[in-house]
């Protein structure tokens, strides 16, 4: 197809009727598609269908004879923390199991920062007037949106195809008020970017003004490739050897869960971290609670014994993802290859397919998609206080919907983009 | 038996000879008994071993067709909320569901007030110097460390047989820094006393300095009572409703779980609100996860789906721990009636028995059981800072071992009592 500002004023209003027609044709047909969020879809949780029906045989018992029902262990269960240091390739006295979030162990953990500061700290972070921290944008709206609660002014770094710009990370942690990073190393959400291993290095070694700084590096997708083929999966290396190498052994905090690999809702998440961190935390959190619940943990556990049933496990997940990432990538290459007025990213596992439409369109593009009864993510979500610069990227969740409804709705939304490209290119 | 303060110098050497060859023998058999918490036991926590045995059933959906598996349903499926609102006497629309521990929802809760303050605030609570927090004593231990790890002055209030003495609450927070106060008003921990009405009365409607003033309402035991005779079942009012009839309707949050109905280690907490604050508390827990276990709210709905399916397992618990309370105040009785060393409260319920020893003796009994084998909390645990001012409370808790357990341990705990007694006055 002719690139749309290489078209004359006639061309791109003949095509813009064409495109016009289509739309409302769309409109007419009374869709109700919904790709806002990274939710998985029936047949993904259907894998895990099983997982509690052994619970009761061996009495509820974890490996060391722990009665999981029961009040105890804190740190979760020794078999299931077996599995998150086996999948984060840590050890396992590393790990906390928390319950079904790792949103909530990092908001916990910045809480816990805000009203008692770090071990490292001078004081609590609630009483740093000014604090800031780090966005790598695009990014996940629900980071942002703990830090931007909890008080901190949201720096905006851009993100490069090998993770945050290390140029401006580098520059703007020499300010002492900037106390922590967002960081989605492994399929970004919504890029799917890998971090390339000089962009860890660089996190790890990287002299930070406050001696208290925290990276949280959510690794929500580390397992969660599109194909089984190795040199196809995305791999970033250990952050907490990585900043242990560079004499930064506190600086990192790690999260993970089983939200995308058993139950969205009803998972088990976990926090890894050095000892010094870890001792600190736990202290707070034994006055926080007793235990978590180890009966998941063990149900979990039970279903998913190491890395290697976990991988199977996640491979069936691939199988049914695939074919939704193909058809989103299909019909956008169809729609929008040569027009020029748009780009997006093929990511090799996550959750999202991130697509950049002409600058100072996306809310439109969004817009024009919710009239014809097609749900995305709001526009500007995955940057700072919801204001995308640009106006120009916009967050595909193809996770939950059948395959045939994400032809429909990303075919919607490429006539969408195409439209108000035009606009936008007559407007000039 | 004789009085020992009755006795002659003679009398009492000559019993503390007896007694002291007793607790040797009791050494030597070397005892290795825990009473230390309130744990369920496992032929408690048994009664619930079918739980997750019919989840799969209609695909894990709640009532209303919500799939538990999935993200969704910050407040918890309504199936469950139902269920904690027959048992608090309240309507599901107050009820939070969170995950296992209700002291999680209790020091989350705090910590929401010490970052951003009550929606009835001035300022955040971190930012009260000297705030200050009324701690009934005897009282629980977690709760104290609560508001003592997050900064507040522990005020020690003395508690009556109809729970706190309300003319010290009521002169207590004419002071604008003391903030709330914590409850447990059915079979308190560890004394088993029950408020009366006029006692939730008085909470609801006295006056406070500070407008923000939070009861901490945790109605742990609500339920769970040592008898199916009505007549013998501890009873407050509903405390929400309460606080509404005196027009001070944010006064309170409730907090109950089903920790000692269904796992120890994985029920279902909730919080009980008015709508002010919890639509208050809901925006912050909107931004620290998206939901909680729902799953294992749909296993507890489905295996106790109304009060009465609860009433009914609450009296199987109840034949398990009789014999076992019975134990504790047969063995006392035989030990104490008429030494006039010890008194002791004959619970109707909850999971404590308070023995108040000789004063000036309880670390003194507390050590030398445990140096026969018997673990029992540690002295002072049930007042503020761990410090009993007359070093004469013992809690003794009964749920875990075995009746016979019981009887021997609470024979060592009562010649203990007895022989630091003597030792006692014998000093004077």
């Amino acid at each position: 197809m002719k690139s749309y500002v290489e078209m004359s004023r006639e061309e791109l209003a003949n095509e813009r009727a064409m495109l016009k027609s289509m739309y409302e044709k769309y409109k007419e047909m009374g869709l109700a598609l919904d790709m806002t969020r990274g939710k998985p879809s029936p047949e993904q949780l259907d894998l895990s269908v099983g997982m509690y029906s052994n619970l009761s045989k061996d009495g509820y018992k974890a490996k060391d004879g722990t009665d999981t029902r029961n009040y105890s262990c804190p740190a979760g269960i020794n078999d299931m923390r077996e599995v998150f240091a086996q999948i984060l390739d840590t050890t396992y006295d590393k790990i906390f199991l928390g319950n079904s979030s790792s949103l909530n162990q990092m908001f916990d953990s910045i809480m816990r920062a805000m009203v008692f500061g770090e071990h490292d700290s001078d004081k609590p972070w609630a009483q740093i007037e000014g604090r800031k921290w780090l966005c790598p944008a695009p990014g996940y709206d629900r980071h942002f949106r703990v830090t931007e609660t909890l008080g901190f002014e949201l720096i905006t770094v851009p993100m490069t195809e090998s993770g945050p710009d290390m140029d401006v990370v580098e520059e703007l942690v020499k300010d002492e008020k900037v106390l922590g990073i967002w960081c989605n190393p492994v399929y970004s959400n919504p890029d799917g970017i890998v971090y390339s291993e000089e962009t860890c290095r660089r996190l790890a070694s990287m002299k930070t003004a406050a001696k208290d700084f925290r990276i949280y590096w959510d690794n929500a997708y580390v397992i969660h490739h599109l194909s089984d083929d190795k040199a196809k999966q995305g791999k970033v290396p250990d952050i907490l050897g990585l900043c242990e190498e560079y004499d930064n052994p506190s600086r990192v905090y790690e999260f993970a869960s089983t939200s995308k690999v058993t139950f969205a809702g009803a998972g088990i998440s976990c926090i890894a971290a050095n000892k010094d961190n870890l001792d600190y935390a736990k202290k707070i959190m034994a006055v926080q609670t007793i235990c978590n619940n180890k009966v998941n943990q063990l149900a979990h556990a039970r279903m998913l014994p190491d890395l290697k049933a976990v991988m199977a496990h996640m491979s069936k997940h691939a199988g049914i993802l695939r074919p939704k990432f193909e058809m989103v990538d299909k019909v956008l290459s169809e729609n929008l290859d040569g027009t020029g007025v748009a780009t997006w990213h093929k990511p090799m596992g996550g959750y999202f397919v991130s697509l950049f439409v002409m600058p100072g369109t996306a809310d439109k593009v969004v817009q024009m998609c919710k009239d014809a009864g097609v749900a995305l993510t709001p526009a500007g979500a995955t940057y700072p206080y919801g204001k995308d610069p640009a106006n120009s990227n916009i967050r595909i969740a193809p996770s939950f919907p059948s395959v045939s409804d994400i032809e429909q709705a990303v075919n919607v939304l490429a006539v969408c983009a195409k439209i108000t490209a035009i606009d936008k290119i007559l407007e000039a």
